[in-house]
């Protein structure tokens, strides 16, 4: 060993103790014949003493920064103690030292405040990895992975790897593709999940599964998206929804308390996907706030019901409401003061192409009892206090209103409610609010190809009172325009998403057993006889033979650790992550191969 | 839940409890107007009983083998009871059940002795992984995983993950790629192993990583190889070959006490390559018995001194050994008396083309004293005596000698000695004999191309004292049949295998990490600078700011899953397998792949 000890253990109690440290130099601070040297490891930072005695040394070897340092002293007490530091009531007085490999300058300041731009830091990651910071990261990926195994494990889950070599079935997201030299012409595919093999392994009886494993989606990456991407991959077998709740937000628990200290006792919140689009124009609302929305146009409260003033906006004319498909408030409050500076500036926000409305109503529940809006000739001071009233505004508020088609206005104001729960400093990173979102839609419609596709996958069950309706009637839509008007728009599975903070951490279903039904669903999504066979014989074989009743959950790891981990980013909790065009700009990959291992897979490039 | 109880956990002390069970039908007995069905899941066993009262339901609802069944009844003392079964003490009067899903007849019984051939439960091996045997395999990897993660986690390893796609660097074994639909005419690579990027963690400081992590490797496939495997993979920094030798044996004795209840107290024996080589003609010896490989011919013991005998074979006329580059002996216990039959049996072994031997020479050491040959007529008795002393032959064992060129005969012997353990019993499934081969040679000559290779890879460092061998010596070799000659013949690496009973499990090395000397090696292995800085480029980078000492392990974990489960066969111990060509008969994979795919990656077939 190089060390007796690491950077980060020693204390006043070891005082006199001789001991051997090995590490990074931070810094070198030079008192007339005495060198103070900050020696930094995963552990800690410990102060290295360098007296007058071994300056010649130093002459002949100068330290720089990042220099690999091994130095032998005892342990003595500090005169002026860091109390910032674990190790800062004591120093080592140096008696030797040597240095065990150099450092060029690094690119950037190896600190948590760095002054390396996200390229540098990529190219370099290595050495971004030295930072504190994000080594707090991925040692909170670490306890995050490690409480996640604990709690599956005592609840008699088995860690059971499945292949990384299978079959391409694209159906929704584009596989990555592998060719196969001992298969020429055939290629293997990277799993977007263990989707099939876990219900596999259901089928042959290991009736608690779980895997932290790495799932690859071939996708055009949006900010914040990686194509290998990990997932806590779970199933179960003989449970229903609510087994499966009870004991993945029991996981969740276990996790928070292991990693971040917090006790959560009460049981999660529940939330049907309806409510959630209802009430938070989104289907993984967060709850730590509120300012639900009220569409002022139908009428209606949060609660579904006519509120005593009756109808809103009616015998106002107003032509943008009156015109609009939908007309939806929000509550912010305390803003009732805003300037109009401010106010404009909100419209300016909400007009952004990314959020893609006209314009932004708003009113003024002033302290003093009066209303002032931005329509004040359409509207009398009483419509505008029953408007208020509606959308749960108290003096002092300020009711922010669009008006528009119903799915890009609920859209819209979806983003403004989190922009102003933003704002107001709602969104407290160190608050944690879950929930289950319950009673997704089965189908979504596909408009390019005019058919129906799976919201979640085509493994997912019907509600059991649904089946009837996806039995008896056909899939085909006569007219794509008013596609929300056949039987399929209104079929519930048994689905469910775990949201943190807005965030939709996890996602499951109980799955389909049944070979006749799953069949069903296949040729639902349109899919032939043939093709179901071709991608899917597998299972449909498995389920002749004994299919227990099962369900699962996967959880991205990734988004789970950055948001406990307080960040918006899940690439700060990645070691090696890839860049927006899928490059690992540090290897420089993807790259060209060689002609031998073109020729070897028998493919060659066909640029367009 | 659609239990209460797992079939593995009810005795005698629930008795009167109602209960419900759900599981698959292993039997069903039909004794008059009663049934009984051993009722089957994860956890056990438990026989039901279905009284009269439920028989017109059983007539409408037959039940077969594999059927999932849900019932409910009354936990009642048994009065046959089955000592066999931990759940043999008990039966559950059934009051009630209900069919949660049917089975068509399995294509072969579902017990430890099937009726399936190979093939068969390749392709239904959702099937297969019902069987007990399979389960037992499954969940004895668990075991490892989960002892090898505490361990690991308990002496501060992190698991840290490192990415699938990578850049492809051939240099050994053949990569798997992966076209890039991003980077068009570019390629990933699937990683061989995480080494780069463990190094990296290292020159980043966090001085402990571990992974149980699939790795990929694009070779024709022997038996018992997989296109993709899972490794231990493990790195540490600031250590000497000593301390990782310590680290892991230890790792592995923790696995030994938590899987399979052994306490392995004594240090794990040690031996250099070249005293493997020597003794037992292979580097991963099975040191559970001796019969250690004598070379006669050159007249050395074990011990390599020459025997009071002096030279073994000196003054005989028989021509084979005088000719032969090398003879080799070993002694078999207790098998002086094999009769001819036998003796050529054992002739016709060695001359199996896989051996490759001209033929066989023993001799028996009788237990009257006398010494009996196939050579008799070129050796005296008393030669035969000083021969079979110096193998260390006793009255009653059986010598064989196998003569010939100095590499195959010493495979041959190898092999020889092997096979006469495995035929004596000595080869014990249920004794664990573990041991270091340490000092391995740094390079192997590649005949094909004329070079030298890296014998581990090419980050393993050379002996502190052969670094000079190394740089102060061109790598170029004039006479390629005198490679041996060459000084790189004689470097060592600070490499080390651990073998366990005969089977390397893990391999690793002190790693270099000095810039310099990484350039070095890439040029001794014939990488013009170009190539390795296009190559390796970001790993000599690292080295330039601050790579600390490190070095690592990487443990075989289907393969040491295989040997502490007692099967040579590490197929048994992969929940979803591929076969000899690379394929998932049960997927069906690889497959064809979509024209549309093709346009996307810009590629095409180019069938020869």
């Amino acid at each position: 060993m190089y060390r007796t000890h690491t950077c980060g253990e020693l204390r006043i109690a070891q005082t006199g103790q001789q001991v051997t440290l090995a590490g990074w130099v931070q810094t070198i601070r030079k008192f007339g014949s005495i060198t103070f040297i900050d020696l930094r490891d995963r552990y800690g930072i410990t102060q290295l003493l360098l007296g007058e005695e071994l300056n010649s040394q130093l002459d002949q070897q100068p330290l720089g920064r990042e220099f690999v340092l091994q130095a032998t002293g005892v342990v003595s007490e500090r005169s002026n103690k860091n109390p910032n530091l674990p190790t800062g009531d004591i120093e080592i007085k140096i008696t030797s030292f040597s240095i065990l490999n150099k450092s060029v300058t690094p690119p950037f300041t190896i600190q948590d405040d760095t002054d390396g731009g996200d390229d540098l830091r990529m190219k370099y990651r290595y050495l971004d990895l030295r930072r504190n910071l994000v080594k707090k990261n991925l040692e909170l990926r670490y306890s995050v992975n490690r409480a996640a195994r604990n709690y599956l494990h005592d609840n008699h889950f088995m860690d059971i790897e499945t292949p990384f070599l299978i079959k391409s079935t694209p159906e929704g997201a584009r596989d990555f593709v592998v060719p196969s030299r001992m298969n020429p012409g055939q290629f293997y595919a990277l799993p977007q999940s263990p989707q099939t093999f876990k219900q596999l392994l259901m089928v042959s009886g290991y009736d608690r599964y779980y895997q932290v494993v790495k799932c690859f989606r071939d996708e055009d990456l949006r900010a914040d998206r990686q194509p290998e991407f990990t997932q806590i991959d779970c199933e179960m077998a003989f449970v229903e929804q609510e087994d499966i709740l009870n004991m993945f937000e029991g996981m969740v628990k276990h996790i928070f308390k292991a990693v971040k200290g917090i006790e959560v006792t009460e049981k999660v919140q529940r939330m049907s996907w309806e409510e959630a689009m209802w009430q938070f124009g989104n289907d993984k609302p967060d709850i730590r706030f509120g300012m639900q929305l009220l569409n002022i146009k139908s009428a209606f409260t949060k609660d579904g019901k006519l509120p005593a003033t009756g109808d809103l906006i009616a015998g106002s004319d107003f032509k943008v409401f009156k015109e609009a498909e939908t007309v939806l408030a929000i509550a912010v409050p305390g803003c009732s003061e805003y300037t109009r500076k401010q106010t404009d500036e909100l419209t300016e926000w909400v007009k952004r192409p990314q959020i893609g409305m006209q314009g932004l109503v708003f009113i003024k529940c002033n302290t003093d009892g009066t209303y002032k809006s931005s329509v004040d000739k359409f509207f009398t001071e009483d419509k505008l206090k029953a408007i208020a009233d509606a959308a749960g505004a108290k003096a002092g508020d300020l009711v922010l209103i669009l008006a528009g088609a119903e799915e890009r206005t609920r859209k819209a104001m979806s983003e403004l409610r989190l922009e102003m729960g933003e704002r107001l400093g709602l969104r407290k990173k160190d608050e944690f609010k879950l929930l289950w979102v319950l009673d997704f839609p089965l189908f979504e419609y596909a408009e390019d190809d005019n058919r129906w596709v799976a919201r979640h996958h085509p493994f997912t069950s019907p509600k059991p009172d649904h089946i009837d309706i996806m039995i008896k009637n056909s899939p085909v839509i006569d007219n794509a325009a008013e596609y929300l008007k056949h039987p399929y728009a209104n079929i519930k599975a048994n689905a469910y998403d775990m949201v943190l903070n807005g965030n939709e951490i996890g996602g499951g279903s109980i799955r389909i057993f049944q070979r006749d039904l799953q069949e069903k669903m296949f040729a639902a999504l349109g899919m032939s006889q043939e093709e179901a066979l071709h991608k899917f014989g597998f299972l449909l074989g498995a389920f002749e033979y004994g299919a227990p009743p099962h369900g699962g959950i996967a959880f991205g790891f990734d988004r789970l650790c950055a948001i406990l981990g307080g960040s918006e980013s899940i690439r700060d909790f990645i070691a090696f992550p890839k860049n927006n065009s899928g490059r690992d700009v540090m290897l420089d990959a993807p790259s060209a191969i060689d002609q031998k291992q073109f020729d070897e897979l028998q493919i060659k490039l066909n640029l367009q």
